[in-house]
């Protein structure tokens, strides 16, 4: 019995199913140490109380084999399709409830499973089997200081570069190839490059057909990934100059970043941490212009659980790591977030991020 | 009524259902022409045969607005979660059958509608939903041409720097950054650089710790993303010298891509071109190692439907853009993969890709 999959194990009482189903994804990886595809071609790794099986197409099933995996394979070929694996796994093994990754996990995988045993119980355990990944390794913190790393080197590369008349385009060009010459093994995510009234976006795309200004708030949201570790960090600058109501604006948010970053995490849940960086957003003048809770848990996916956020009242707790990241966006006209990356080490909050948060202005 | 749902209200009485339901990814991304983030927050919008409607979070709310997007929405913060939109949709509409996006939709969305409404029918309707795709615009030419020329460019570029002792890292890293060089708005996916054995794994990692050897075989499948089409290449280079069964391994391969590209495609089916190009392999002396279907269907995704494989029974049909990449692999030892992308375009097989197929030594 693969000694690796006792931590999934473990759940199967607590949570009341006969088995769980893993899928290519950081449980998975996280547990065989190799990154599968999650694709057309579906791969189901099925922990219960006493084996790990594997249902996997052909093309995939020599690199299973080598992470050391040695449980049963029901192993499909593309021209056969993989309904019969799934039967062969699922038909008669007892298994009559069962936990998947329900934020991960497709319709088609799941319906393959009750089309299988139409009798089974399907449970969404997203939840319980992230929260194995909370708390971070040593392993993990290490290659995330160096995606932090890496990422705060491209950035301040880049910034020397921002001049006015740049798109939005070239500078995401200019930061992704940065990126990649410092180190990254791939991007934590597409970055959010976004100057003037489209950094009141909080998900904007950078456009191709606007030329910077002097006066642009530039707010860029970004990060490497290295180590399977994502970094995600925002930090946003203002191009030239900044009206004093700029300058009100952006420090508001800074407080609440240095509100949230800062606090003594002893007794605080991830709703206290968000209302102490909100609450000084909503005492400020700004009030009307929140519009997002304040972070999320960090590390294999750019967004963990739990959340930063109201009414998330789980306990902030050794060793997990999460973005502090308030905001404030006035519609067509600015948005400024201030990201860093938060880890709980020996009852207290340490910044991994370090990049300046004072106000920057660029090219000026 | 949103014009541009109409090929989707289409589909209505064809597939028996009373709705459908989009998600973000390409086939919404088409339709409002804005790429939305598939993330834990859920967006779908619900076309039925009177309206469009949505469910959406606050913090998208403005970006569909700008699409133009007029149907009613159902609003949801964070703190207060999602449920009580899909219930305020699908509690009361009358919908009793719905079509979805099965191999995009994840578990968590749809077990939000049953549990809106326990009686609900849910059919995945992928294939249906994916095939208002298979015939490209102009525009979606054009812009897989340009994805193309900027993954050839970067790919020569590299080529030229290519030598014995670097990983496969290095050639991975040089590759990603010579793409956002040349223009690419994003990857079509993690590049596959694989040298020596390693090529053998269709889906194989690059490696920090192999350094490549006079001899060894150097696989590169990878692609840039431009305007939301995405380039898929294969090229399998020599490093140095070439053994002559390599080399007669090589060219069998290539003498597979030759008979899949230059079909005639009047009268012929995905399993038929897919028989074409594998036939070669199974008459060759290497029959043994074939692993894998000749290709797929692409565009703003990379894997898109019909699939070139044995009993994929469609036509070939005007417009479509597929793969041709027969592969043989042997373990430990070699890999060959040579992967063109084909548009049928005034009934006939037109190339899309340009770069040279001829075997290629590198730092000869």
């Amino acid at each position: 019995m693969d000694p690796r999959f006792d931590q999934v194990r473990a759940l199967l009482p607590t949570l009341g199913v006969d088995a769980i189903a893993l899928i290519p994804g950081p449980n998975l990886d996280r547990l065989l140490g190799h990154s599968f595809h999650l694709m057309e071609r579906p791969l189901v790794v099925v922990i219960d109380s006493q084996q790990a099986r594997a249902i996997v197409p052909k093309i995939e099933l020599s690199i299973l084999q080598d992470t050391g995996f040695t449980g049963e394979c029901m192993v499909w070929r593309d021209e056969d399709g993989y309904q019969a694996a799934f039967d062969q796994l699922f038909a008669d093994s007892g298994i009559q409830s069962l936990g998947v990754e329900g934020m991960r996990m497709r319709v088609f995988e799941s319906m393959a499973i009750q089309s299988a045993n139409p009798s089974i119980h399907v449970s969404n355990q997203s939840l319980a089997i992230d929260a194995l990944r909370q708390a971070k390794s040593d392993e993990e913190i290490t290659a995330l200081r160096k995606a932090i790393q890496i990422s705060e080197a491209a950035l301040e590369d880049v910034l020397a570069t921002v001049k006015v008349g740049d798109t939005e385009k070239d500078i995401e060009s200019r930061l992704v190839q940065a990126l990649f010459a410092h180190g990254a093994e791939d991007l934590s995510f597409a970055p959010i490059v976004a100057a003037g009234g489209n950094s009141a976006n909080p998900h904007a795309s950078a456009r191709a057909d606007y030329a910077i200004q002097a006066g642009d708030p530039l707010l860029i949201d970004f990060g490497a990934r290295y180590g399977h570790m994502n970094a995600d960090i925002t930090r946003t600058f203002f191009v030239a100059h900044v009206s004093d109501k700029h300058q009100r604006f952006y420090n508001t948010v800074l407080a609440a970043n240095r509100a949230g970053c800062t606090l003594d995490p002893k007794n605080v849940s991830c709703h206290d941490l968000n209302e102490a960086a909100t609450q000084v957003l909503r005492d400020s003048e700004f009030s009307e212009h929140i519009l997002h809770k304040t972070g999320h848990s960090l590390g294999r996916d750019v967004h963990e659980t739990p959340h930063i956020m109201a009414g998330e009242h789980s306990p902030i707790t050794e060793g997990m790591v999460f973005t502090v990241e308030p905001g404030l966006y006035i519609q067509d006209e600015i948005g400024v977030r201030i990201e860093d990356d938060i880890w709980v080490h020996q009852g207290e909050l340490v910044s991994l991020t370090t990049f300046g948060r004072e106000l920057r202005v660029v090219e000026a």
